[in-house]
């Protein structure tokens, strides 16, 4: 088993093994003296994994209750949230039982928010299921709700005790959603990690996915550890994300994934950066290349024009600025604060 | 200008003063860099302060907003606080903007949660201008919204940058939200201070009530500094609480004020503690006396067991355990945990 250890203000492991779901109520009983548990997912995943997941916890002694919505980005606002606090009210939960978020980052989002928000906070444990999740949003302590002005405009941090990735799951993920995670890996070589990146161009990610995981969330972990509320370095993990979140909201947040976003992003960026001299030559091309590999898409039919100004509001902007960020070259990151107004300079070449 | 300075994760400051509320504007600037500020209040403290608040602000240069809920705990809801981020959202607020509760104890706690939550937390100064208000639910962090199945249920801990107290606001409050909060006065007294008690028994608080409010609120500042989350000494600060909340859920939370609940709380477990050895004799009666003499009832028609039934689901309930705050005298208090099962036996006498 690979063990990550995370030194947030609350600190917790990270534990990557195939086959951990079945020993996912022994793994939560050595964090947490709750009596209860809810296993909190979407229809989805509940049916190809809940049972597995209460079946453990029941064996292990917890109290355990099952929450489940509707798979999808559109479930999560905070109609659902109110949900969650109910089916935690209706069964007595008290602010020492615990959450296991059970999904994608749609799940461990919500359900992060949920335990962060509940009795003002109970503990929670992350079991991500899908690539995005696993090498990226269960980790950090991000947690968020979208409302009608945009994704996760509403969140707060909240560690998780444990987070427990099971890379069998991967197993049932759609191709669509395997892509989706690769743009985040991806990201990580991109700004922290050559050698990464380079294994990503000459192998099958797939095929050494327990290793690929590793590296990311140990990237992750590296920088978040470094700024867990998110006031400076950790802003290098939106490589690619201003852009991305700009094209998903032209998207109405449907018809473009958030990976898919952050591909064109990244690659949009980058061409900029490099006109601008401010990246090495031919960035661009390789990971547009390696998008491309991996099915991402790696440009958009909107002008630059309609992109910059839906770059407006993006949780990043601090006033008329915002922050971008540009790599040096493959593996090194800078952030680089601009106006608003000139984003659509920017990123025009 | 009467100063207090707390310790927690965030430390800031409490300011007491009369007439304060002209000069908040310049107070909000002293600890923020924001460019917008948003006023939240309820219907009625908007019609009589929001001006002066709104316009001290603009005079000190932010970009100023004004969200107005319909005043009541009715209010107090998620879909209370939806709006409240819409309002943020539309006017482009970002992390470096500001939030300013002004009004009672729902206003403080939701205007508070929305800070907490939004963008995963953005600042907030607290004008709190009941006296429930002043003494109590302004200091100390915590943030919370109701839903169906209790009050509070719902929220975060989440410091102010600042919190502005107007002794003159009190003015304007009815009367019975003046005795609303001297439940919380005396409460202080009990636990605590021995000195206000008495001072509460041969003084009128109202002639005096600067001097109150600072010595109320140095005790809860000192508390909550020693117990940031509320994992310990902190649950001395429920002393007629667990049966207050009670009551009020009894009452369909209208009908009997929080006050109104915790003065008869605080006389009903003190008679059972006397009852059992555990207290001073006499010390019922007194304050059973003091909170007569503020215009608070010290008894209820409800049955034991109908009010010991009503604290399952306290928040502050751990799995079958329930923890009591006992008085051993006037000014000296303790925790006692004991078993929901127990609750009913152990109150009636």
């Amino acid at each position: 088993m690979k063990k990550l250890y995370v030194e947030t203000g609350r600190p917790y492991e990270i534990l990557i093994e195939r086959g951990l779901l079945k020993k996912s109520g022994e793994l939560v009983k050595s964090v947490s003296k709750a009596v209860r548990a809810a296993v909190i997912s979407d229809s989805n995943v509940m049916k190809l994994y809940g049972d597995t997941v209460v079946n453990s916890l029941k064996e292990n002694g917890f109290i355990t209750t099952a929450f489940e919505f509707e798979a999808g980005e559109s479930s999560k606002r905070l109609s659902t949230i109110e949900k969650m606090y109910s089916h935690l009210a209706d069964n007595n939960f008290t602010r020492k039982d615990i959450i296991v978020a059970l999904g994608g980052g749609v799940t461990g989002d919500m359900a992060g928010f949920c335990a962060a928000t509940f009795l003002r906070g109970i503990d929670f444990v992350q079991i991500p299921t899908s690539l995005l999740a696993q090498v990226d949003s269960s980790v950090g302590g991000k947690t968020g709700v979208d409302i009608s002005q945009g994704k996760n405009l509403v969140g707060s941090f909240w560690q998780p005790n444990l987070v427990i990735i099971d890379p069998d799951t991967l197993s049932t993920l759609p191709e669509k959603f395997i892509c989706d995670g690769m743009a985040e890996v991806i990201k990580y070589g991109c700004i922290k990690d050559k050698a990464l990146f380079e294994k990503l161009e000459s192998e099958n990610a797939l095929d050494i996915i327990e290793d690929v995981i590793y590296n990311c969330v140990s990237i992750k972990r590296d920088v978040v550890s470094r700024d867990e509320r998110d006031t400076g370095e950790r802003a290098l993990l939106n490589f690619g994300h201003t852009l991305g979140h700009a094209l998903e909201k032209l998207y109405g947040y449907s018809g473009l994934t958030h990976g898919q976003g952050v591909a064109i992003g990244m690659v949009m960026m980058t061409k900029a950066s490099e006109n601008k001299g401010a990246t090495e030559k031919n960035t661009a091309d390789r990971i547009a290349c390696l998008c491309k590999k991996y099915g991402l898409p790696i440009s958009d039919s909107h002008s630059f024009e309609q992109i910059a100004k839906a770059t407006s509001g993006d949780k990043k902007s601090s006033g008329r600025q915002i922050e971008l960020v540009i790599l040096d070259k493959i593996g090194e990151s800078h952030r680089h604060l601009i106006n608003q107004s000139d984003i659509c300079d920017y990123i025009t070449v």
